[in-house]
This record gives structure tokens, C-alpha cells and sequence, in this order.
């Protein structure tokens, strides 16, 4: 089956103790899009200036991502700028400087309507409504948002997560929007808001899962050296939408199975800047780092 | 097989957000004994002062322990007094009155020094190395240090790490340890110092095992509800040792299968004040909780 993925197409420039780039393609949908793209036919519904290079549609398109939905205008691309420290733990923001985004207002194509799993990845909560009233009768939705959105449009996020299927925040973002400090007590303080299942992202910590009753804990891939975290959320909940809509089955296995995906993708994403690492990623490595990250993990065959 | 445990016999003085308790009993081998006594015999070595209540001696008695090797001299008990704040992560120190600690000058009772599992839990490395030349032919030495002796004592410390089998320090030692930021490449620098394994204990993240080729990633026992955060590594640690004594063996599996006996020991540690919550546990609960963490880590039967 295949996704519908809306959210930013962005231009970021970054600096961690591991280098600094200027202008590099990025965007909670790009790295979602790239991710999901490996497993199931995507479609990316975003907004992107005059200024966006030709060649990052052109890389999306050749990743399994029809860009119609992707809208240019005059003006400049949404630009986040920022940096890491030592432990990369946490991004601090230099700028983000919103332009063409504050037009956003999409209206998705008949074939993105059509799509029956719907990944609302980062992006102010009223679009995010917008979006879930245009798709036509979607079997998962699953939506990401931050930190901003809890502080600022709490009342629009609540509305919208009445609507959806699956919430994936991280670790920070849970407490801030649960007001508990440590994260199991959060989960079912999450459900209570409408998502039938939440999974929250704790970086190197691994990942964790509730669906109401029962918990999946996941560790995080091993890695021994991290070069740029952004884009790991993004595309961790990319590779699992992206693995769902291979699957077309929505049992605990497939979930479980999903969230592995969902980590060996994002343990590529954080090995090199912007999207490089993801460009020459294939389904028959990813399938071996199953394997390995089952023996890690102490997983069966199963998982 | 049974387990010989030197480290501390301590009365804490500990306040958490949940409670404030004043000289309840504490210590490394306490934790660490009565939790390896669950599964395997228990001699505990350490020294305590005159004001130590024999009620805490007959308690230990009753949990597989032989106190043979509890020496009581003049003086005080070692006391440490301290305090959590809200996420518990932390613990905080008010005070640490060493007393008859710094008389400890220990001979291993004839018992002790026979037991094949040796564990040196928590204390000064220069009595740690005196404890393991004093073992007779001992299977397996498990070392547990903490901050305080890396700061101070580092050369005394590599000296002792050259003899010991298995390593158990939690995320921040190894930082310190090792100058590593991240966990993972931190490892291998563990094992250079001299341990064939290295286990690092990372709280309410999980713990992760190294014996140079493969790592086991384990998450936590998710708990709602933590009352205080003393002796859960120790109780780790010694739930470690203890099982592995009680198997015999030394293979990845058993290694793995007593990392979760930790585990699930010292989820129990934190849901109360000292060792409160270990007067009541059961071998039968526990396995019902292996089933259980099982199902959340998605772990098959034979782990």
C-alpha cells in the first residue's frame, strides 16, 4: 500500500562537533518521505520557494516519492538553522526562518487524498487537521509534532489528535505534554487523548510503544560514531509508517516489526549530514541489520 | 555454586519526593546480597560500628546470607545521607561518614574465601584487589565501582580492573572512565583496561552488555510509580551475580538471562525505601515476571 506524508521540505544549515553545512536539504517530509519511500510508494504533500534547488526534487522522485503535491512559490524556502553539542542529545536553534511555510495552506492532490496511510510528520496542528478532513478514508493515521506546538497551539493539537491513530513524540515532548516527568506513567495520560497507540523516541535510549495495554521496548542500533542527529525522528517514523503500508497489516507483530524498521533507519540518517547517508541505503542491507539487530536485541526470527 | 560480596553494610539517611527516612539500613553488599540471595548462598563481607542494629544482622541471616564475615568494631556504622530530586536520576549527597568504614581491613573468613562467584561491590579498589588475592581459585570476579574512586583513586583502580572478569558501571562511570561521551564506543576502551565484559547500567533506560564482539541491549522493567532510586544498581548487580552462581554457567545465554534478573531485582529496589521491597519478593514472582518483561522486550522463551 502506499503513504501520504505532509509536512516541510526544508533548506537547513547545521553545525555539530563533526562539521557544518550551509543550505542542505532537509524537512520533516523529506527525511519521512526518503524513509518510508524504501519500503512503499509515497507520496509528499509540502511547500517549497523559487530558491529550492530542481535537483532535491529530482532525488526525491528517484526515491520512490511522487512530488505533486510539493507546491513552489515565490519567496524562499522554509530555513532552519542550528547546532548540536558534544553528547548531540539536543538541537539548539539558531533561526528558523518560516517564509513560503507561513502560506501553507495545502490542498492534497486526488491521488495523496487517496492514499490509504496518512503520516502527518511535524507541522503546525490546525494543517495537520486540514489535511486528515481532506484524505478519504484512511486505514492508519500517524502523526509527529514538537515541543512548539505543545507550547503554543495546545488546544488546535488536542483537537487533532482526537483524530489519529498513532502518536510518535519523543521522551522531552511527552513530559511537556503530559506534565509527568518520567515517561511509563505518560503513555496512558497520552491515549487519554485520543490516539488508540503512542510510541515515544528516546534517541540513543531506543524506543518504546503503548497501545493500552501492553508495552514494546525497543533499544536503539548501536552506533559508534554520530555525525549529524537531525532528521532521526523524522526518519524513524517515516521507515515505520513507510513499513506499515508494505505490510497492510496493523497486528502487534507488524507494529514491532515497523518500529525496527523505523530504528535502523534513523541509525543511518544520524551517520552523515542532511540526507547522504539515506542515498545509498538499500532494502537487502537493511534486511542483514535485522538480522544483526535481532541478535543485539535478543529478538527471535518472529520479530 | 554460591557468592562471596564485599562492599559496604551501611545506615542511610535518604529523602526522596515520595518519603524521608533517617538511618534505614543501606550498603552495596546489603543490596547486592540480599538480592544475589534470592537465587544462590550469600557470605557478605564488610564491617560494621556498635550502634548497628542486630535486627538488620538477623535480616540478612533469614535472606541465604552467613554474616560470618560481618565484622562489628567500636564505633559508628558508615553512613551516607542524601537526596533525590523530581526525575530521580540523581542522587545528591549530604553527608558521607565514613566511621568504621576506615578501619576495613578485611580477612576473608575461610568460607568466603572458598566461593567460586566473587563480587566486589562498591568500595575502596585497594581493598578490592586485596579481596580477590585473597580468593581461593575463584570461576567469576564481577566489579562494580562508582565516581568517587575513578576521580580519586584511578591508577589503584586500573590495577584492580587488570583482574576482573565482568565490569557493571552505570553511563555516567563509563563517561568518566573512559573520556567517551556516547556509551557505545566507550566499550571497547572498558575492555582494554582488562574485564573480558562490560555491562553498563543506564537507570530507567536499560543496561547494555559487551564482551567485545556482540553487545545485548536490554531495556527496563517499566515502572509507573519510583519511590527511591538507592541500592538499584547494587541490587542489579547482585540479582546478576546471584543467578549466574545458581546456573553454574558461563555462556552468552545465561549471561543475557541474568542481566534480566537484574533487572526485574531492582525494579523492585525502587518502588520503595531501603530494602523494604525485597522482603517480600519471591523466586515464583520473579519468574512470572520473566514471562512478563519477555513479552514487553519481545524476548522468545529461551532468554
Amino acid at each position: 500500500m502506499s503513504v501520504t506524508i505532509v509536512g516541510t521540505v526544508a533548506l537547513d544549515s547545521i553545525e555539530t562537533p563533526k562539521g557544518k553545512f550551509e543550505n542542505i536539504l532537509g524537512g520533516s517530509a523529506t527525511f519521512a518521505g526518503v524513509a518510508a519511500g524504501l519500503f512503499s510508494p509515497v507520496d509528499i504533500v509540502s511547500i517549497v520557494g523559487e530558491d529550492f534547488p530542481s535537483e532535491h526534487i529530482s532525488f526525491l522522485q528517484a526515491n520512490n516519492i511522487n512530488t505533486d503535491g510539493v507546491l513552489t512559490v515565490p519567496g524562499k524556502t522554509f530555513h532552519w538553522s542550528g547546532y548540536y553539542k558534544d553528547d548531540m542529545n539536543q538541537a539548539y536553534t539558531i533561526a528558523t526562518d518560516l517564509n513560503v511555510l507561513l502560506e501553507f495552506d495545502p490542498t492534497l492532490p486526488e491521488a495523496a487524498a487517496n492514499r490509504p496511510y496518512l503520516f502527518l510528520a511535524n507541522l503546525d496542528p490546525v494543517i495537520q487537521k486540514q489535511v486528515i478532513l481532506q484524505s478519504k478514508s484512511p486505514k492508519l493515521i500517524v502523526l509527529d509534532t514538537m515541543n512548539y506546538w505543545i507550547e503554543t497551539k495546545i488546544t488546535e493539537l488536542k483537537d487533532v489528535l482526537k483524530l489519529v491513530d498513532v502518536l510518535i513524540i519523543n521522551d522531552q515532548e511527552l513530559r511537556l505534554l503530559t506534565g509527568q516527568t518520567n515517561i511509563i506513567p505518560g503513555l496512558p495520560e497520552v491515549l487519554k487523548l485520543g490516539p488508540k497507540r503512542v510510541i515515544v523516541k528516546k534517541g540513543e535510549h531506543g524506543s518504546v510503544m503503548y497501545n493500552g495495554s501492553d508495552y514494546f521496548l525497543l533499544p536503539a542500533f548501536p552506533l559508534p560514531n554520530l555525525i549529524d542527529p537531525t532528521g532521526a525522528g523524522d526518519s524513524f517514523a517515516g521507515g515505520f509508517v513507510g513499513y506499515l503500508a508494505k505490510a497492510g497489516t496493523t497486528d502487534e507483530a507488524t507494529f514491532q516489526r515497523a518500529m525496527i524498521a523505523g530504528t535502523l533507519i534513523s541509525s543511518h540518517t544520524v551517520q552523515g549530514f542532511s540526507l547522504e547517508p539515506l542515498k545509498t541505503l538499500t532494502l537487502d542491507h537493511l534486511n542483514e541489520q535485522f538480522a544483526i539487530f535481532r541478535s543485539y536485541a535478543g529478538l527471535p526470527e518472529g520479530i
